[in-house]
């Protein structure tokens, strides 16, 4: 079976395909300094939506997300960008922990898995 | 593939099965306030022996486990728990980290993968 | 389908393969007091090289990566090491965040899933 390696470097790969199942890389806010966790979030959710274009797959097919979120305190504000993305009657499992993140302008790190 | 979804939400489903794998959401305790470690690990891994029985698993085929403790030092407390629950010769991989959990009084979460 | 297990305790299993792929659990360095993020990164990153070769997998195969540091400014030191390992047009996906570790000495851990 092929590995389908998407956006991939020397670091990382952004979504790796394997077995039906696509697996992407954390997802970070590119434009950081003051944005909001709602601003990063939506960013993050549609670099999300992209990915699984790319590999074949769309929300509707989510399997698993995990959520680091560098303040917990964050969790409400997340939570309403996150609602309004889900598609309905397809919610992935999920964790959402807190972590402190790469740069402190980073708030939110999405990863998520889903069938093809 | 048929993606099945248990105890689905707007938000998250506490367990998605795909290709012959399920996995749980991360579990936490329902009733926290003053809850030991002990007290809120074993809630926990109930719900995931009822999460796992609904998907056609049970912990004897278990696969991955991440586990996230709010203070590291409860370690060792955390540990007896596990070990008396995990099932001869059927031990999961597993990392064990701490990251603050939703709220304070949550000291463990613990999401897993099973074989059906 | 069988579930095999690597260097299975009472506790975990080092690695676990089952439908076509290895997870390992989450590895750190034996040999941790005073040693750099350098040194226990190497550590680590030959113990997956191993497991993955007990599984039947290398490195080329991998498919994700968790990493955790306990102190995310060790970002740039921790990824010198990553990126020299990485096979060529293999990188994984990656999430890389801040949490502690079991003991303060532990300065990384690694958890990778490969197809076999």
């Amino acid at each position: 079976m092929t590995i389908v390696r998407i956006d991939s470097g020397a670091r990382m790969s952004q979504a790796v395909v394997y077995g039906g199942v696509v697996s992407t890389a954390g997802q970070v806010a590119k434009v950081t300094q003051g944005e909001s966790v709602t601003a990063q979030a939506t960013e993050i959710l549609q670099s999300i939506d992209r990915l699984l274009t790319e590999a074949g797959s769309d929300k509707s097919r989510l399997l698993t997300a995990q959520i680091w979120l560098s303040d917990i305190q964050d969790f409400g504000e997340f939570n309403k960008v996150w609602d309004d993305w889900v598609a309905p009657d397809a919610a992935p499992t999920r964790a959402c922990v807190e972590s402190k993140l790469v740069v402190p302008a980073l708030k939110v790190e999405i990863a998520v898995t889903a069938a093809i």
